[in-house]
């Protein structure tokens, strides 16, 4: 395909040099600038392109609505069964919408699936699909099928929350506790361990504890959105900024002081990471820094949260909240590691198309 | 992968033996059988399932949703510019609004990119999509990326439309004229052209007008939803029932009788049904039957209406409406040909997956 004449690139740029994150800036700036001017957008405007979802304003509350599409090359591995696939698709949109401290209302699945696909596959995939629905408490609204080299699985959810409520990316104030919902790089080790050659498998399986291969299998393959806990946590109005941690703490922390304002800023505490004897254990195994599994990687679907510093105390317990920092007014993102030192901390996390 | 125990299939059934169409209605069965019993379900009850979008109340309206999703493989011919595709996934989606009379409020899209898109052609894409939302009058909202082997563009539309106006696919009563929008066949004697092997092509570009060639083109690879006649002709409470024709006349024909009463028929007559010069040009050099591309193609994007026999003659002209049949009490679908002779019609479309 030839490049536009007006093009601002050489054509010789690749979206791989670029990296999902800023590919979803660049995206949306572009929305911004054209957004039409319609009488809809007095009565429907839109808040947070940026954030974990869409806002519709319908009054009182508003509508939250989430889209996220899974591929099987990308985000499924083998070791997942069909019903494990169709609960995650669902379990990655809610989680956007636990973020928010929204309350799903409905679960919309586009499917592309493979000619030879056996109908007994794609019925596993609906009833996790379903079941995760359930779970979830709405129902599933619609879909369409198509066919498709591999299996993709995109979905759309649909939600509702107060707009005095709502949860958003930015609100973090200096002094406000920085905090997690659960451990974290549960589900990294889980992906480490699966995604091992299988000479390496076959060692880990005879070095690590069954107890542990069970359970940093089962974060990675059978996620759970913490939907009850950003629900009753957007309740109690103690919440001044959230997001989901889907790219790795670092990343998150990041997208959050991007949302505020420039003086903003977090420092985190490395000894307060909240990080279990099972992902030591695969770490050490595989010669890797537990804290990187944390820091980097994502996929436990643990929410991280900025909170009053009077009112954590009270939720602590309550809520099993981990604090993992504090927000600061250095407007810099920093670790300081177990020796008292402060470091900046990078704010990488596990993208799509950047040129590792 | 294993099919399961308590499987109701043979295990070497594939979905290729079921067809599409079946295949969605098979997934929204299992889903109407598992709505769960939650207190959301009486505020933001869904209607119309297996309708063009799914409807959730909002008091006075229906929010409307659909989502749609386009792979290069299936849906996007080479000859389509990048911005075309970012086009056609908008319009797909708003189509399925326009069925039901829903003014768009705002779209999100996910995409799947292969590594080595350049940046430009990325860019491109964007501009389709943004360009087509202001041409719908809405704003892209949020949007995702991930890394696929082949270009996917997944794309949910969300609309409003007053309860008492939305058009659904049931609702057509005995003695409603049967009209589409425009005619027929244009898109699918575009793809024909655009699909066939370099020699036909060859022969087929000396054949043809050349104001042929460029008119059917357009019409497959830059189709417009006939949105404003959707919303205008939902606004005047004469439409009794409608889809938009994606699959072609005779499918979408069997859609609006399946949503019907047991005894609601519908006859189209051969001689009426809008099939213009160009598309006769086509099928000549092709030795095909014009008729095929019209009843069994689809991809024009044209409106399927039932109308209140005595308001069409009023809104004919007015919406450049084609009568194309009748609706009956004989529970039939039926087509009388030149000579006047009834037959019955077969619902078959473009599906994906059915072996043919």
């Amino acid at each position: 395909m030839m490049p536009s004449k007006d093009s601002k690139h050489p054509p010789n740029l690749k979206i791989s040099n670029i990296g999902e994150k800023k590919l979803i800036k660049r995206l949306l700036s572009r929305s911004r600038a054209s957004q039409p001017n319609s009488p809809f957008f007095d009565e429907f405007y839109f808040k947070s392109l940026s954030d974990d979802a869409a806002l519709i304003d319908l009054g009182d509350n508003y509508l939250v609505v989430t889209s996220d599409l899974l591929l099987e090359s990308s985000h499924l591995p083998s070791d997942m069964s069909p019903e494990d696939r169709g609960r995650k698709v669902v379990t990655v949109n809610v989680s956007d919408l636990a973020a928010m401290g929204a309350k799903p209302i409905g679960f919309i699945l586009s499917l592309g699936l493979p000619e030879d696909l056996p109908l007994n596959e794609f019925d596993e995939i609906m009833d996790g699909v379903l079941k995760s629905c359930q779970d979830y408490e709405m129902g599933l609204m619609g879909g369409d099928t198509n066919q498709s080299d591999e299996l993709i699985l995109s979905g759309t959810c649909l939600g509702i929350v107060g707009k005095n409520k709502v949860l958003m990316k930015e609100g973090a104030r200096p002094g406000d506790v920085v905090a997690v919902t659960g451990s974290l790089g549960v589900a990294a080790a889980g992906f480490e361990f699966l995604l091992s050659p299988q000479p390496v498998k076959e060692n880990l399986k005879k070095e690590l504890r069954n107890s542990t291969l069970k359970l940093i299998q089962k974060q990675a393959i059978q996620p759970r959105a913490r939907l009850k806990e950003g629900i009753s946590l957007a309740n109690t109005g103690a919440v001044t900024s959230a997001t989901d941690i889907t790219d790795g703490l670092a990343s998150e922390v990041g997208e959050l002081l991007e949302a505020s304002k420039n003086s903003v800023g977090i420092s985190l505490f490395e000894t307060m990471i909240p990080i279990t004897l099972e992902v030591e254990e695969l770490a050490t195994a595989l010669d890797q820094d537990p804290l990187d599994l944390a820091l980097y990687y994502g996929e436990d679907f643990e929410l991280l949260l900025t909170i009053e510093k009077d009112e954590f105390k009270h939720l602590k317990d309550e809520f099993g909240l981990h604090q993992v920092g504090v927000v600061t007014d250095s407007g810099k993102m920093e670790i300081i590691n177990k020796d008292g030192k402060t470091n900046i901390l990078e704010g990488k996390g596990y993208q799509h198309f950047v040129n590792k």
